[in-house]
């Protein structure tokens, strides 16, 4: 029996990005479900009721959520000749703290720099790339946040590039002047079909951004 | 030579709970040093200069940060024939998914039913308790949340326990007539060794909750 694999997702979401890069890395077929956030399908609320969330996995019929354990199945699943976490016990911790990184410190000052007015906004500009320099610094001469291969550490990270340009235009700095290093290895992994695929225009991010601010505003 | 694993840990901390259950779990000797967080020391901010939080496991003089990301790192680096978290890949998606939700839901809502007032900590007593439920509803009959083997999401839960008697005082609840099952499962892992000897005494968190609230109203 082939394998039934369905990804509940939104095309802008950062975790979603996680789980699609995962999948093409493997070489798994999906069909990717976009969900309206606004009006969740009974599917999404029935497979994922306690979070209520996207990204969610339906592997024949079973859901697996929350995008970090979505990637670490995949993982475990298929393509054990391309592993996404190294073998190493002690490099598998350093990319599970990356990938959390992200989670614990990115996500929040982002959402705060995107949503807070005034002076919790600009403090929240601050520290969204105060955060992307501690990256900077992890990152030093290495290609990937591994070493040399493309793993579950980038696979975690890349999708914050695609919300460059907003953070850009939002914060008024320029990324690649901050952060060379990041920018550089974004780009490298921009080159992997599975990335590339998986993350959308920054500039689509952009409008969709401006037209869900202005939609919150009139309300 | 010997492993050399020191533990950064302060003793009330839930997530410091979890490491020592995981060490002990697998026998591993180690020595735990107890931090000042109002004076953290030299060597935390050393060994994770991050989040500059507790418990940091040093093995061999190299740190592994995030209570999670050291479970499991105990978990592939000692005791195989004692694994934590089950082989199979679908039973560790839900393992890892259930270990996340305290940090996602419990954790928050424990915090805010601590230290909001008025309104905002009725809201949030009443979440802490729905919160519970869940856990109640995912436990059923198992004996533990992975079946019938003590494992990781019970390592990873089990420390909402010694805090128990401090949120049933101030939330004015019984959380054993609320949730019997989650009760009767806690009784259960208290029984194991690793598990009796790294939870502090309930009475002795309240206390050291009631002294924290003391100074900081003082404050």
């Amino acid at each position: 029996m082939a394998d039934e694999v369905i990804l509940l997702d939104s095309w802008p979401s950062a975790f979603g990005m996680r789980a699609r890069i995962a999948l093409r890395e493997k070489g798994v077929e999906f069909d990717m479900r976009e969900e309206d956030l606004s009006n969740k399908s009974p599917l999404l609320l029935k497979m994922n009721p306690v979070h209520k969330k996207i990204p969610v996995l339906i592997h024949n019929g079973k859901p697996v959520c929350e995008s970090l354990v979505i990637v670490q199945y995949i993982d475990e699943t298929w393509g054990p000749e391309s592993p996404l976490l190294p073998s190493d016990p002690y490099e598998r911790a350093q990319a599970r703290f990356w990938a959390d990184y992200m989670d614990k410190k990115m996500d929040s000052a982002g959402r705060s720099a995107l949503w807070l007015t005034g002076e919790a906004q600009e403090v929240a500009k601050k520290e969204y790339i105060e955060f992307l320099k501690v990256l900077e610094g992890e990152l030093g001469d290495k290609a990937y946040f591994g070493g040399e291969r493309f793993g579950y550490a980038d696979v975690s990270l890349i999708p914050l590039y695609a919300w460059f340009y907003v953070f850009e235009t939002l914060g008024n700095y320029s990324i690649v002047e901050e952060c060379p290093k990041v920018v550089a290895w974004a780009s490298r992994c921009m080159q992997r079909e599975s990335v590339a695929k998986s993350l959308p225009d920054q500039y689509k991010i952009y409008d969709y951004f401006l037209a869900v601010m202005k939609k919150r505003r009139a309300q």
